[in-house]
């Protein structure tokens, strides 16, 4: 009975050619870089996988792309998210038939639902997906949280499997880890923002959806195994490592965009794959771009320097 | 040099029979009361259409079907928001093989733009339109506000046409109705919410988007035209019974669904069309729908009663 | 049963020779200047009197001064809005023993109360004060809206006398409008902001409490009076002048502070007051001075130019 | 170089007779409880303490009663945030005359200041004050999150000895002690919500200022030197018995009040202090007290029953 997703499980960036075209050898050697890094899962078309932004038609190719790439090798999720039931449940047609292990949806987010509203409409999806879901609390970018009532709900429905939590709100991740460890000691219970990882896991939390993995996957793996096994001293200072690159990356562009934009850049800046990005956000111009490169140039260098 | 749009353009609630399957009577019907109402046009696929809820297949057909049965007596105009540009331009393509007039977009409503992006955003998809833009601004649930420089910008473009207005601040209505008056007097300023018809027409604005406009449409006609005409004791009885009107429709439900709840229940009630709703919304269960009925049927009474 | 106070009430800035002592010569001029211009009464320590950053002392000063100096030429309405409802009373005390009219309250603004408890407060407050209350509706900054039902309450008790809204919000202005026409005749309906002054007198508001009536009191006084008595044109034309006005004023600084500070500034460039402000904020520095200046220049000039 | 203030430092609710009279004989035996279960310091006229709702007589009477009734025994903070910096600096001086330790002040509340606003606040505010003063991070009720930039400012100035953060963004949090741990290794970082105290403690931060630490002292402290000491296992106990606690006694009511409603409730029932609250708030009615007394019995069982 213990949960099938643990561990580090990076949101993916999406590599693009253009607006409407995959970059598969991006995706592939980005697949390739965290498989490497040890990370136990890969979440395509999140928030971070720019998958709003995406023609439906380009989020099936990143699903059968990704599961291709991936072989097996570890669990792939997708994302469903969208306003559209119908088109949330050809979307985990689409997962299932690409082979991947479940998917991921978020609230409606153009109507905020109220509680009742957002059960129903989960309750509706369940049976026309063909893989199990796991929730995804994003209340700033779908202005709803899942409620204490709705969770508790899910946890009665065995297709559910766990909660992603993106609100940055600790207060609520410990009161669901709690609520699981009381009703569904097998669900997953992962934190977003991937500077709350080593407090999340020390309490209990199973592991992390960080961004940052995309880029120093093997950082985001140690961090967690030593939050996991209880080495606090490791955990504080792994830890410090993760602020430092999210404080180094994520905060060179002026509006909300800048985290992926930084993401993205770096991904190019270390060769992994290109920085394009789709509308409404592009990537960073040549000023931005030098910023980024040198911080991760002294990231690197400082990183050596640790013990 | 006047506005092309002018008048009450009832945001035109979207007829299911279930939710993937459009009623396509019901529509024809809602549209010959509308047109018989003396409506200046309609807009399908907005916020009261629940366009963001339908499959973008469905929101072809509502395209398709719309103008067929509008035939040209007032010009149709097809929302095309969404997160993804590439389908924002897909839809906007469907309009024009459909015979609309124009399109209206509001900003991509996931990731939150900032200005320069938005600005961006709307000039990228401009040589993807095969139509006249409207601008829809609608920061309640899109998160943004198409601010003063961006619409400053977008009063260059001969192709965008006008701005539709629902954040309810009229201070803002007031300062882009200044701005289009001195920098294209072409252009059309309607307003979202109907409490505020009168006013906006009183002081310079050409009409409204108006969702009562689909149930009594006769009454939001007449009242844009006193306000129009500067009839000022007219425009304040008819604009206290739109206020009557509102308030007895919108208010039933508890979230923020009760709107679009009201407005296709009381379609319902008067027999013009069905009030199946898109997930994540439902249809009032019997309780709501009597009180709704039991209002209905106050307001038709106190009308009767009225000079 | 005509509501007791109509027209335009300027909300005072409050002169200060430092952020503890008031300026009494540029309080005596700036009363002059107001009254001059036709004002039917005036509102001391409210938001733009920057009250609250005021000592309890310094407003109790206020209120004595600024009765003794308007020696019953029109009436004075005091702000005693606070945290603590036993110094609310206190100011009202204070505002009684000068010779004030009225008081005004908004909700207390730290802990943002429930709307029972809300109607509780004031219902508390009322047997404290020796004057009757005129509620202030200022959700941006108090957190708190006064709903539907606690203005409704309101309306059954007779010391309480109308409702100044500053929320922006014409829908709900329009709702408490109706609600007043029904309950209370004699009560005062008065806008906040004047971009709305217009819009609100010739819907059946009764005036309005408008920042700039310290600066330009005779130009709002016309307006209201052209929208009271139905004039159209004369509103319209005059209404963009207060656009103007306000665009002009209050849009050189960065923060929110940019309204009173620009109200301020421009008081003392044309040598009504001098414009010390009490902390958190300060007066313009001198690139900010130049920039207003150069823009009264241009409102001056427009204005001898206009019909 | 250790921070001075560490550990349990409980916001002391305010036991009162009416509003306008302290409970003397409630707080002595509020304070010897605090102090009997091991706090390291005791914080009067927060937003525990509902020091905005009381009137400044009351407010520096309960800074003296509570210098007198703790006798040195562990350092005294007095609240002074207000929106007034006059008012501010006079509480100051009274928290100094009755001899307390430092005093601690949040933005002013009622003008959101801007940031470079914000920061000279500050350092206005520090010549008026004759003890340092700890920052106090509550943007849920002032509206403003004191910045990175103006926290690093405070850094440079001595008489500035920490931060109480309140806000619940534990990324937040940890940036701040990040950037403590670089440039004031003496400042005290201290974190407002209880159910984030092992998280943030495991991770370096020096303690807490938990509401709940008013009624079980001792489980905050000890929760506190678990994780302090790095036993994870009794610190993950200890947080659960913390989170129970919370969920117990902070959910009874509904509006924002429930949290220092339910605490004072708790405080009456276990015979300490009396409930009576400042308006806008007042204690809970029978209907409340009874659920409130019965999950308090379900507590103490389950403690016993406990490890």
């Amino acid at each position: 009975m213990t949960p099938r997703y643990q561990g580090i499980v990076p949101p993916m960036v999406t590599p693009l050619r253009d607006r409407d075209t995959l970059d598969v050898e991006g995706l592939e050697r980005l697949i390739e870089h965290m498989i490497e890094g040890g990370v136990s899962g890969i979440f395509a078309l999140g928030t971070t996988g720019e998958a709003p932004s995406l023609s439906h038609r380009l989020r099936r190719e990143v699903a059968t792309h990704t599961c291709r790439a991936v072989r097996g090798r570890v669990p792939v999720l997708i994302g469903i998210t969208d306003t559209s039931l119908v088109e949330s449940a050809q979307l985990a047609q689409a997962a299932a038939e690409s082979g991947a292990d479940a998917v991921v949806a978020s609230a409606p987010f153009y109507f905020p639902a109220g509680q009742p509203e957002l059960r129903e409409f989960v309750e509706q999806l369940l049976p026309e997906l063909p893989l199990p879901l796991m929730l995804y609390n994003m209340p700033a970018l779908t202005k709803v949280t899942f409620s204490r009532e709705v969770v508790g709900w899910a946890m009665d429905r065995e297709e559910i499997v766990g909660l992603k939590d993106s609100s940055g709100d600790l207060v609520y991740f410990r009161r669901m880890r709690h609520l699981a460890s009381e009703r569904r000691p097998d669900w997953s219970l992962l934190v977003g923002p991937e500077e709350l990882l080593a407090e999340t896991v020390l309490m209990g939390g199973h592991g992390g959806v960080n961004g940052g993995a995309n880029l120093f996957p093997q950082l985001y793996v140690d961090l967690f195994e030593e939050a996991r096994d209880g080495n606090l001293e490791r955990t504080r200072l792994l830890s410090e490592r993760v602020l430092a690159v999210s404080e180094a990356i994520y905060t060179v562009g002026r509006h909300g965009s800048a985290i992926i934009k930084g993401l993205k850049g770096a991904l190019a800046l270390t060769g992994v794959c290109g920085d394009f990005m789709a509308p409404p956000f592009h990537h960073f111009l040549a000023e931005d771009r030098a910023i980024l490169e040198e911080r991760l140039e002294r990231l690197e260098s400082s990183r050596q320097s640790d013990p």
